[in-house]
């Protein structure tokens, strides 16, 4: 596989190119350490982040991670965009694209919104969430998570617990976890498991039973509004089934959240706050592995990539 | 006429005020073709972008063009701002006046605030759009791009088309095409064609009947809340008797619109992506011409201001 | 008291403390005078703006502080971010200091948040107004503002008119003034004074009789929704006797306000007109303040704080 131009789906990336992509994440965790954060890599060329959901933490992070490329950055929120005229998606990517931008990083509540953007657009598309879809950076933040704590993720058995239907972050986990040679495995309530999801690359158990057979255990955020749609009779036996705690928790296995997290919910207080616990490494690892996303899509492919030594070199000569 | 210190009106500029900007934008054009698209004219110096209207193109048009010159650039918007408090305009922009910016970028929805807000400041003021009144930035982009495409605009026959009566565009774009010595005519329903129109140097064809004499079609945005005003009976009637479709259209014929198009209503499908339309075009002029704009206000004036192949030689340096 | 690592209140801050920030001011009210307005202290270093309140001119005064630094920023408000997803403060505050910053600049309607946000993080921060609590750089640049005009404050008699109970701002005034050698007298309605308030280190008036004693009259902005919650019969008869204006100031009175004002409630319009208003001067020491508040708490501690001197040349280099 050549190095791809946007970022839709995990399924872009072959192992070589996640792999590609954590090692340049490595580079710029060690810059990242520096008191000057930056690498020049990007000056002068512009990525838009066009989010049409809110968003702290990813519309944040990779605001940070195109700026410490050194890019102008130009981030269009629905809210306050004319989007609220109804201006087409299509009409707004056109728009964007006019202004030749390198990048388009899109999050949409629409499943497919990042692959029709990259139809009409030029620039390297970054999907940062489109609906029940995908959300590839956060697979490739969690894979970069495990890989600095396991080393390597061949043989490890993962288990991703909770509302696996409606969650973006378990399609784009189970590629790349799977992609990386872990055994997968979901559990949750069967009204919260997609029929067919074996088809992903991974194994369903429908209660947390064999849960001690994890190495990593991936707990997904439950939304509260889900109880209104009637997918769980109430947040409460759901907490009583499938709620990671210190009960169920095995101590040698790591756990791990994309955030924000449902204290009480599908975590326990004591869960979250113990050592086993790599959720802040995870949001950590936002920034950098974003850097390396857009560094690979923009300025890692074709002849003239510097290689990590060169990125080095570069934040010195910046500062 | 000297070089006016703010844009509030395509009349603040005289022919040659005109074409300084377009010759400026060609020049800017040339930098936007490189990798790195910035030149550090404004470096060090602020600009102040004060939205209290939704609007995607024109604001990141303005974000991105101030940043491309290297300035810094703070937005305000109504939605997020203690606008919301009722601190009045004078108020806010006596605020941001302390911060000293070169230039304050106005979207009002009232006619004359970028006036007002022009006696309240020392900064420069460009008028991003207020109210039914003016929008002379969007006016000389489409100066811009029929000239890339024409040459010159002199004894063309322009006509605007729909809703000039609530349309800042149709002002502007009167005034500036006319000074370029185009002939121009407005056509629409005469509920939406303001009396006394002639005065800005236009003629008024209450029908297409005459629409094959026009070198270039303007059509304006038809605002689905004029239906419920009652300015016409129902977007299908307005469709019928003043749509530019294919079958109006003259293969001669250049097709503009300020965007966003609403697709089937002013303008049909095959119109908007028929090669005749310079609608890309004129969404790409909005960035060089915006930082065209900013320049010759903040940077070209007085003694010192660098011609055209200083400003390259600036880009390189920068590089 | 050594250099403190956050500003969540004016105790942070001794009186040398307080003049070392206001030193640092001075200096940068030096670069704001050039062209080139900024200083390359925190190039590469990251602040975040998290705001949970609408606010024109402190985020912009602090964004705008941070760019002058040439510090990266990232902005977060309540209104287009997760927080409307119920993400918590804690939440919120873990997942930004992730990504390592230098500073976190927290404005909350909650007393209090600054100093969790403090113990939930590495970033220095800044209280940006905690509630009814405090807003010391409000009460920074406030001194900043009378001691250009007055060389010192010792024996100043100043007194601060208005809602005490509900302002911030009052609270950081009084203890700021007082720490810097004035007098401080508050009055206002009876129900808008909380007890105990004398425990700041200020005397209480509960007229206007003895205005005339003041150097300097300090008004609050009076916030109409405190007409419905009763703590004043009507602002016609709040502004009959305690709006300060043409009648009630003497000519030697200086007059403040922290803005925006209410005309014609708290101060009359000839009263904000007049050549004693000092409301301009303060707006505008708010960039350089925060600038010294960010420098002295992210450049200025340790070994190696450049001097004012060094500043100035740091800014000549960048220039």
């Amino acid at each position: 596989m050549t190095a791809p131009r946007h970022l839709l789906s995990i399924d872009d990336l072959d192992r070589a190119g996640i792999e590609r992509i954590l090692d340049r994440a490595a580079s710029f965790a060690e810059v990242a350490g520096r008191e000057i954060k930056k690498v020049p890599a990007l000056r002068g060329r512009t990525v838009v982040n066009l989010f049409y959901e809110a968003s702290t933490r990813t519309s944040s992070s990779f605001e940070l991670a195109a700026k410490r490329l050194s890019a102008d950055v130009v981030s269009v929120r629905a809210a306050t965009s004319s989007v609220t005229k109804g201006e087409s998606l299509k009409d707004t990517v056109q728009t964007l694209t006019a202004y030749d931008p390198a990048a388009i990083v899109i999050r949409s509540p629409h499943a497919g919104a990042a692959q029709l953007v990259a139809r009409w657009t030029d620039a390297a598309v970054v999907n940062a969430g489109d609906g029940k879809h995908e959300h590839p950076t956060q697979a490739l933040l969690d894979v970069y998570t495990l890989r600095r704590r396991l080393g390597a993720l061949d043989g490890k058995n993962i288990w991703i617990v909770g509302d696996v239907l409606h969650s973006r972050v378990a399609r784009s986990d189970i590629l790349a976890f799977a992609r990386m040679g872990a055994q997968v495995t979901v559990s949750g309530p069967p009204t919260l498991l997609p029929r067919g999801i074996e088809a992903l690359g991974c194994e369903v158990a429908p209660t947390l039973e064999r849960l001690a057979e994890a190495d990593v255990v991936y707990v997904l955020r439950m939304q509260n509004e889900r109880m209104d749609e009637a997918y769980v009779p109430s947040l409460r036996e759901y907490a009583a089934r499938y709620q990671v705690n210190a009960a169920r928790l095995q101590p040698h296995q790591l756990l791990m959240h994309p955030g924000p997290v449902n204290r009480g919910v599908e975590l326990s207080a004591d869960a979250i706050d113990s050592p086993q616990a790599l959720i802040a490494q995870q949001v950590e690892a936002g920034v950098v592995v974003r850097m390396a996303v857009l560094y690979e899509l923009l300025a890692g492919s074709g002849a003239g990539a510097p290689l990590v030594a060169e990125a080095a070199a570069e934040a010195v000569a910046l500062a």
